[in-house]
């Protein structure tokens, strides 16, 4: 079990074969008994066309509060907790039913890949899946029988990850070393070459990077030095999905 | 595998031996391999003493953007990305690692159980671990080797948790299904009487259950008819690790 899990990769190609509704439910089952603060979430599935990378599946993970309202309504309650506080709670239940699903999946031959635009595509969503109002989609996994096997991607080492009593203050070398080990993984698989190309610069920057030195800490740059600056955008994506996060603090 | 992600549970009472080192090094690197976003998250571990439910190890899963800045820095980029986005990305790093924890440690025989209170202890564990700014305590986890057997707890029936191509408008007598599942299986462990007890009633109402019919429904919406109701408390959390959720639109 410990092999598989360390084993696990995501998967980018998929054969036509489609799973059965029965190995659908049994990874879903598998995924419901993971861990939850009050199964705030639910799991929307597509089977029509094919999805991204070919994949016959795509779930969408919501954050759902419209289960819990028309829960408490039969108990005569109504819901008193903040919307930030109920999202940090319904990502997690959300997202550890996914990843149990991810387990599940494998455990059956099955492959998966995570995408993470979901909140920026809530319209769209509420519109395919006729959702309710306090229903707010997080996360999509594609899954289907893999047509590839590429191997486990690196990580950071253990040492940048895990801290035991107190955080420490890193030395250069150990951001270094954890830059060559992500770096390092991702070049040797001939990552972004093969699969997601170079982030192109938005700002005045030249460009230095090609395939030969273009890795994991490069990308990441891009993204998060460049996408999604506009809180407005996410906070627009949760009231379109009748989440009201009012920011109290960012009015005084 | 299938069979042990079904029989998963949490565990609230430990044995006093310790996991090694060795252990916990393999939980955590099995963690690691789950899907990530980012990897925007750390895991602090606290051998120290005795943990809640007696448990000697305690995990706690941070949102870290601390380690996203100094990669960096080197690369000479600085984070554009708003910090709600950040977040949202960094919960699930987090609880993707967390739960591939959860099943790297059952399968080495060790049980485990989530504690949601983490932000709202935020400056005790700043302070506690000596966090930096742009770490944020996302959620924690006690594990240990079992000292108990509880059967799986219930979930919601399958068809109240996946919806295919559309969301359904639920019927009273799917509504009463899904409590009566829940409450079901709680009420046939006497799992209230046994661990968490009744919560009060705040607000001014009759207390008409007893141990014979209080069970999971009323038991959430107690607590989310009750509890953290002001936004500020988990802004002002957010913002004492450095996380500035400024809620544009709220100030409109």
């Amino acid at each position: 079990m410990l092999d598989n899990l360390m084993q696990r990769k995501s998967v980018r190609r998929y054969e036509k074969k489609e799973p059965s509704r029965e190995t659908i439910e049994k990874i879903v089952r598998a995924g419901q008994q993971a861990p939850f603060t009050a199964q705030l979430y639910s799991v929307l599935l597509s089977r029509k066309g094919r999805h991204q990378f070919g994949a016959p599946l795509l779930f969408t993970f919501c954050a759902d509060l419209h289960k819990l309202e028309k829960i408490m309504a039969k108990r005569n309650w109504e819901v008193a907790t903040n919307d930030l506080s109920l999202l940090l709670f319904a990502i997690q239940d959300a997202v550890l039913a996914a990843g149990q699903m991810v387990t599940a999946a494998e455990s059956l031959g099955l492959g998966s890949c995570f995408l993470g635009g979901a909140p920026y595509q809530a319209e769209k969503i509420i519109e395919d899946y006729n959702l309710p109002p306090r229903v707010f989609p997080i996360v999509q996994l594609v899954m289907g029988f893999p047509a590839e096997n590429p191997p486990p991607r690196p990580r950071y080492p253990l040492e940048f990850t895990l801290f035991e009593e107190k955080y420490p203050d890193f030395s250069d070398g150990e951001i270094k070393e954890a830059m060559r080990a992500m770096d390092q993984g991702y070049l040797e698989e001939g990552y972004y070459e093969r699969r997601t190309g170079i982030i192109d610069l938005e700002v005045d920057r030249e460009e230095t990077f090609t395939y030969e030195n273009y890795s994991w800490t490069e990308h990441i740059s891009r993204k998060w030095g460049q996408w999604l600056k506009d809180e407005e955008e996410i906070l627009s994506k949760l009231q379109a999905c009748g989440f009201n996060i009012r920011g109290v603090l960012g009015e005084e």
